[in-house]
C-alpha cells in the first residue's frame, strides 16, 4: 500500500525554501550572538500591540473572526480603500500560496526575477507552473526585462517586489505604473510591497483597486515587528479578493495576531519610530561596509546588501566566516546578487557584533581563498 | 483584462465552510451571551500555557522555527512516535488542507459522510476532487458503509471523524482498526480525531506509523482550549508526513500558538481537569434536553447533539430561537442528524442561559410549525 499522490506532487521535490536560523543553531550546537539575516524587525512591535496582544490571549480558546472585520476595516481606512478589497492571510507567503493557486495549473507561465523571493517559486512549483526568470539589472528588478519576458511567454503571472529582497533596491512609484499601463491582457501583476514602510515616499504606486490585474502584498512581519505573528494582507479589486475565498484556510488566522495587527496599523507613530532607527542602522551599516573598503547597495529596505567584490563562492565564504564568528546573515543566491551578503538593520549590539567581526570574517574568506 | 484564473477555480463558487458566530452577531448587531456553537473550549487553555504565550510574545518580531523542533519533540514523547512522524499546521484545517492537495486532482474520489465536517468538503472542492457521502447510521458515522464506498468508487481518501462532528459519538479504537486492515490498497484514511481527549480509554486506535496509508489529525483547539491560536498536527509514516514540505506555508504557524502548544502538551494535569469539566458539562446537558422532554445522544466530545425528535425544519426554527435568545448554537447539516441541534459544553454561567431560554425556544418553535 502507498498514498495515491497526483502525478505532479510525485515528481515534486519535498523541499524547503530557505533555511531558518534556529535549524542551523542546532546544526551547529550554538546560537547566534546577532540574529541580523533573517529581515525580521528587531525594533519589535509597539507596545501598545504587546498590550492588545496580552489582553487577546484570554480569548485564545475562541476561534478568531474568520472575515477579520475589526483588521480590514483598520486597514482600509489607512489604506483609503474598502474592506472588500482587502484579504488577510497567514503573512505574505500564506497569501501567495492562495492566489497562486487561483491562477497557476501545470503549463502556466509565471515570470519573475532571477533570485527575487525563493517562496514565491516554491508556491509557484508547488502548483505545477513554470518559472522563467529575468536576472536583476545594475542591482533593480528590471522592469522591461520582466514586461518583455511576460510578453513574449504569455504570462498569467508577473511577480515584482518594490522595494525588493534580497538586493534591497526600488523603483519609483510612477515607474511600477508604467509597468503596470504595460502589462499583456492576461498577465496578473502580484506586487509584493513587504519592505514600503522603508522606502521613499512615492515608491508604492497609486491605489487603484478597479484594476483586477494588479495584487497587492503587505505585511506585519516587517516594520510592524511582528513576523511571529503571522499576518499578511492582499490588496485588489473586490472580485479578485473574493476569489481567495474559494482557496484559502477560513479558519487560518491566529486571534492574537489579528488583534495585535489591527493595534499596530492604528500606532502609525511607532511605524515612523522604526523608520527612522531602520534609517540611522542602513547608515552605520554603509560606513561599516566603507571602512572595510566595501560599497553597500543603498537600500529602501530594513537590511543593506553589502557588495563582498568578488564572486559567489568568495560571499559565500565571508557569510561562512560570519557563522563561524556566531553572527547570522544571508547571501543572494543567484548572479549577479550573489557576490554579495545581506546584512539585517541590527540593534546598536547587533552591529556592534557585526563591525567587530566583519573583518575577520573577511580576512578568513580571503585567506579560503588562496589570497 | 481579467485575470486568468484556472478553469477549475472559474468553475468554483466563492463560497465559505461556514459562518462564524462574529459575522452574525454584525447582521444582529447584538453579541450573543452564551458562545456554545463553535466547539470551543470555555475552559480555556492551563495557566502555563497562557504564560508561556505571555513570555514569547517578547520575542514575536522572530519568524516562528519553520520546523517547530520543540513542540514535535513534545508530541513525540507524548505519543511515543518521533518528531519525523509529526507535522505541524495552522489547525486541522491548514493540514486537511495540505494533505488533501497531495492527493486530490480534478476526477479523484474522496469518501466521507454526509454531513460530516464541512472544512473537509471545502478543501476536496477546492482541490477538484468528487465526494461520494455516505449517510450517518444509528448517529453514528457507517464504517461499513463508507468501507464499502472507497471500495467500489476507488477512492484516494476516506476521511473517518472519530468521536465524530456533529453527532458527538464514537467507535471503539478496535473498530477503527478494523477498518485500517480492511482499506481498499488506493485508499488513505485521514482519521480526524480533534475531539480524541474527550473520548472514552480505548477510543484512539493504536499508534502505527509504519503504515502510509493512515493520516491522523488532532489539535490544540478543544481539550487545550487554544483554538483561537491555530495549532493542530498531522500524525503519519515519515515519508508521508515529509511529503506535506512540498505544498505546504513552510513559515505559517505563529510563534505564541507553537510556544503555548508545546505548554499545553507538557501539561497534562490541565487536560485531565478540562476532562472532568467537559464530563460534567455534559451530564447537565443531557438532564436539560431530558427535563425538555428529549433525547440526548450520549457524546464522546465537549458537545452534545441534542434530538429535537422532529425534523430538520423543526429544528432549524429551534436553533433560530435560540439565537433569538441570544443563545449561539449549530445544528447538522444533512440528514437524519438536521434533526438535531448542537449544543457544547459551556461554563456553569452559560449552560444556565441555555437551561432557561430552551423551553421558551422549543415552545417558539412549535408555534413555527402551527402546532
Amino acid at each position: 500500500m502507498s498514498v495515491r499522490y497526483t502525478d505532479h506532487i510525485r515528481r515534486l521535490p519535498s523541499t524547503v525554501p530557505f533555511v531558518g536560523p534556529e535549524t542551523t543553531e542546532r546544526q551547529r550546537g550554538r546560537t547566534f550572538r546577532a540574529r541580523i539575516g533573517a529581515n525580521e524587525s528587531v525594533f519589535g512591535p509597539s507596545p501598545k500591540v504587546i498590550a492588545a496582544m496580552t489582553d487577546a490571549l484570554a480569548d485564545i480558546w475562541k476561534y478568531a473572526d474568520p472575515e477579520s472585520f475589526d483588521l480590514k476595516n483598520a486597514l482600509a481606512e489607512n489604506l483609503g480603500v474598502t474592506p472588500a478589497n482587502i484579504m488577510i492571510g497567514e503573512g505574505i507567503d500564506g497569501l501567495l500560496g492562495t492566489a497562486i493557486r487561483l491562477i497557476v495549473e501545470p503549463g502556466v507561465k509565471v515570470v519573475t526575477s532571477l533570485g527575487a523571493y525563493p517562496t514565491f517559486n516554491f508556491h509557484v512549483n508547488a502548483s505545477g507552473g513554470e518559472l522563467i526568470q529575468v536576472p536583476f539589472r545594475n542591482d533593480h528588478e528590471d522592469l522591461d526585462g520582466l514586461l518583455d519576458a511576460a510578453h513574449r511567454n504569455d504570462a498569467s503571472i508577473l511577480y515584482v517586489s518594490n522595494p525588493d529582497n534580497p538586493m534591497g533596491t526600488c523603483w519609483p512609484g510612477s515607474e511600477i505604473e508604467r509597468l503596470i499601463d504595460s502589462l499583456p491582457s492576461g498577465t496578473t501583476l502580484f506586487l509584493d510591497e513587504a519592505y514600503v514602510e522603508f522606502a521613499p515616499e512615492g515608491t508604492a504606486p497609486r491605489m487603484n483597486t478597479d484594476n483586477p490585474n494588479v495584487i497587492r502584498f503587505r505585511t506585519f512581519s516587517k516594520a510592524h515587528g511582528m513576523a511571529g505573528a503571522r499576518i499578511g494582507y492582499a490588496i485588489g479589486h473586490d472580485e479578485v479578493i473574493t476569489s481567495f475565498n474559494k482557496v484559502r484556510n477560513h479558519f487560518g488566522i491566529n486571534c492574537t495576531g489579528q488583534i495585535g495587527a489591527a493595534a499596530a496599523i492604528r500606532d502609525q507613530e511607532w511605524v515612523a519610530h522604526v523608520r527612522a532607527c531602520v534609517e540611522q542602522g542602513r547608515e552605520r551599516l554603509y560606513a561599516i561596509a566603507a571602512g572595510n573598503g566595501l560599497q553597500a547597495i543603498p537600500s529602501a529596505t530594513n537590511f543593506v546588501t553589502i557588495d563582498c567584490g568578488r564572486d559567489g563562492v568568495y560571499a559565500r565564504a565571508v557569510l561562512e566566516a560570519l557563522g563561524d564568528r556566531d553572527v547570522f546573515v544571508r547571501m543572494p543566491f543567484a548572479e549577479p546578487g550573489n557576490r554579495c551578503i545581506r546584512v539585517g538593520v541590527g540593534t546598536d549590539d547587533d552591529l556592534d557584533i557585526f563591525e567587530e567581526e566583519f573583518p575577520g570574517a573577511l580576512k578568513a574568506a580571503l585567506a579560503a581563498a588562496g589570497d
